[in-house]
């Protein structure tokens, strides 16, 4: 799709052969510990790996059944790539739904996500989302998690649906959940703790984890999983079983390539360093069902002039594609539907981009911002990679877009404003989709738009109770669960924007629910 | 994309939960089995897994350097799919396309097969198929495998570059090598014999595979792997090593679904009953890497007016496809390029087919099947699933497709042919392709069109060398290799039509060349 797909691939699979590779190959290559061999150094009743949103809800909700749990964090910081997302969570038929006139469904949500995902979702697992976001959105609530009352409307959802955090950012569920969580009789969250492998009992299901404490993630490391030894080996029985809640592994280099080779070691992401497939490799490795690891979804609304998620994807997500229109500025014109799935989106994109740099120019004016948050302005404009500009004519002068053209694509957009229909591409353009407004208010604020890799759809399969299959057996593989990111079948081949805090939050509380 | 999403799927995953999914879920779910542990009942240098084309190009290849080698088939018939399978084996810069005067060239192979596979592929195994399958083609000329001289031009190859077996058929290659093989010193096939575990030793690499013996596939299980218990269990040791040649997972009607719920059981296949995910398994177990396991693909040239491949879907390869046209029914017109890539095909196929079995319906005249063995003409035209008409508008009449249109559908294409250009589709029409055929020459012959599931193009990681990859240590696993369907990367998101023998075959010599 980017780069020349001759890449490391050869060199690292190769490098090693002979009696160099036999010596290597033997470390930890070995099958699963069993409980008969190791002397436990703690006791918990439940024990989850990873911090995020799906970590904390299992967490809580299994300790408000009376469990003690351990939640165990590699990082030194708390909720690995939850924290640092946009704080947006699709709550099929909620409260501000109702209050802003916005009709929706449990099915109108399925034929949404089964469109984006290409028909290759597991149906009962949305279904499932469909039908308990409500609950987890009321659990976050219960936690002192504060929303905005305006609705989001993202890319591919049919209707409204999306709820936000006050701060813009995922770290307005973290924080308070995090902060729950403690309170509870029993609760510890135990961070620089990294998960290494399963010990399993007589009957094949788990019995507790061998863990490093004190372990030091190291970001310089490409293949931190493989090579890094720090910290401390501990062993933990966990007596009603394990959650894995680890996330996915866009930050995984070797692995990410393996299953799609078009994404190489220079290929940017949203994600934070840790978010690699150590957890879910090992679950692999005791027969858990790997499903749908190729598809790897680029977020369409980055920015190629920061890093990663940046302070600029929300400006995109929240307002220029929204309330604004994204064109190609080689031709000045419009190329893509802004608010289509983001598969569809990320490749439109790509094509613009093509070889030689030609970023799209993501763009709204003055009313479409008065959606962001006031840091979700700010702090783009202050970076310099958002820029503010008096007419359309400077847009195209600044960023070398034929500006005859780029007026004719402004002018015929906000002809289908009006019109309520865009003729063009089909991006919904009803009153509470886009508020009336079109692209005319000056001043505008305009930004570059690229792809990057934002979220792995694959994963470890489960049933509706979060419950982990086995290959080996078609069963649940007993006492072991696994929510959100580090599982697949969710999402299909595509995700739709904030499906992923409900698809981590309903199954992190359902994992809670269904363990001890 | 064809049935409901609503199958199957909770009932099995969900159907035991409680005492009796934890007793059911320990069966075998432990980890594998340590040389420690084991008193081996048999020892050879190198155990094979799977009797089709890589087993027998791997046993062939080991057993002539020496080694001592027994190829385990679980089916009571040899060779798996590759003996049912059209005998079509694309060879890059082959002799025959210099007689014909056919150029080709390694990167437009590549070039090709990453187009089909949407740039999913890993270049380097295709590279390794490129340069060395005219070894491959030449050690099939060794064992006494015969050709016919004319090349056949399969959807989505640039040029023609496919020899075929002068019996029309995958046994063509199976049956020599097979009888080649067993007279190697030293080696031997066993039939009945299910691979079960791997057996590792100190350091983690594979010593050795626990089976069974006198073992009775049961063809009316939908889980044979979970469920059948028939035969005796035996030990043995495999002293430089395993190749895992045991194909791919068709008929696997769990696993299948998993990885694309579009696929229910009723879903039909080319492949026979054994092609199950079983072996597949056991090396993720061991920590072998999953690779695209959510590709899978239609062959779209299959009849469903019987069942699996059947004796009509070669009349399609060899012949409607190539020389005549496919049109819809409903329409009288055409709707694709017949020598699209297999993925294209299908889904332009399924378009047709719709919710109401409008199945499009494959035509040519009689020069076209000039192009066809006997018995590819003779068995379908017998079985009653081809038809055969003197005129079109006796196709018409028979299929109720409206006849004027159908009539100047044929004219437009005989128009294409005359030019040698199709404006509509893009088929390539040069002469080397279609011999300058159209469709005008009573008798003609036509037959309904479906897709059916015919290849897994995911699997197991390998590299080059054909070694499989641990997904713990990123390097190779000691001792194990696999080659053929049962791996993945080689075809990315849908694979062309020819390319599975010369896969096979190719990588199954390597992992020989490579093994002790």
């Amino acid at each position: 799709m980017k780069n020349s797909n001759f890449s490391r691939r050869d060199f690292v699979k190769l490098s090693m052969v002979g009696a160099g590779a036999l010596a290597l190959g033997g470390v930890n290559a070995q099958a699963a510990v069993s409980s008969k061999d190791v002397k436990f150094d703690e006791e918990w009743d439940v024990v989850i790996v990873g911090s995020g949103f799906a970590g904390l809800a299992a967490g809580i909700t299994a300790a408000e059944k009376g469990n003690k749990v351990l939640i165990l964090e590699k990082m030194g910081r708390i909720g690995g790539n939850s924290v640092i997302n946009g704080g947006l969570f699709a709550v099929p038929n909620n409260d501000k739904q109702k209050a802003e006139g916005v009709k929706d469904s449990n099915e109108l949500f399925i034929k949404d996500c089964l469109k984006a995902g290409r028909g290759l979702n597991h149906v009962d697992l949305i279904d499932t989302i469909a039908t308990r976001a409500q609950d987890a959105y009321k659990l976050t609530i219960k936690c002192g998690v504060k929303y905005i009352d305006k609705l989001s409307h993202l890319g591919g959802h049919s209707v409204p649906r999306t709820v936000q955090t006050t701060n813009g950012s995922g770290s307005g569920i973290v924080q308070p959940m995090v902060e729950y969580f403690k309170n509870l009789q029993g609760a510890e969250l135990r961070q620089r703790a990294k998960f290494d492998e399963f010990v399993l009992g007589e009957d094949g299901g788990v019995e507790g984890v061998i863990i490093r404490e004190n372990y030091k993630f190291d970001s310089n490391s490409l293949k931190d999983d493989v090579e890094n030894t720090s910290g401390e080996k501990k062993t933990i029985k966990a007596k009603k079983g394990v959650v894995l809640a680890a996330g996915g592994f866009c930050r995984d280099v070797f692995f990410r390539e393996v299953q799609d080779p078009s994404i190489t070691k220079e290929t940017d992401s949203t994600n934070h360093p840790g978010a690699t497939a150590g957890a879910m490799k090992e679950a692999f490795r005791i027969g858990a069902i790997p499903v749908q690891l190729s598809w790897i979804q680029f977020g369409p609304w980055a920015c190629p002039d920061e890093k990663g998620f940046g302070v600029g994807s929300l400006f995109n997500v929240n307002a220029s594609f929204r309330y604004g229109i994204s064109v190609n500025p080689k031709t000045g014109k419009r190329y893509m539907n802004e608010l289509a799935d983001r598969r569809t989106r990320a490749q439109a994109m790509f094509r613009v981009i093509g070889t030689d740099g030609n970023y799209p120019i993501n763009f709204c004016d003055s009313n479409g911002v008065k959606a962001l948050l006031p840091e979700q302005l700010e702090k783009p404009l202050n970076s310099g990679i958002l820029k503010k500009f008096d007419s359309i004519d400077e847009i195209a002068a600044f960023y070398k877009i034929p500006a005859d053209e780029l007026k004719k694509t402004v002018e015929r957009y906000n002809g289908f404003v009006k019109a309520g229909k865009d003729d063009d591409f089909g991006k919904p353009l009803d009153k509470t989709t886009t508020d009336g407004y079109d692209v005319s208010k000056p001043p505008f604020y305009a930004m570059r738009g690229t792809p990057k890799l934002h979220h792995t759809m694959g994963g470890i399969d489960i049933n509706t109770k979060a419950q982990v299959i086995s290959l080996k057996t078609e069963m649940p593989i007993p006492r072991l669960f696994a929510a959100g990111e580090i599982t697949g079948g969710v999402h299909g081949a595509s995700r739709l924007g904030s499906v992923a805090i409900a698809d981590c939050l309903t199954f992190g509380m359902i994992a809670g629910e269904n363990i001890g």
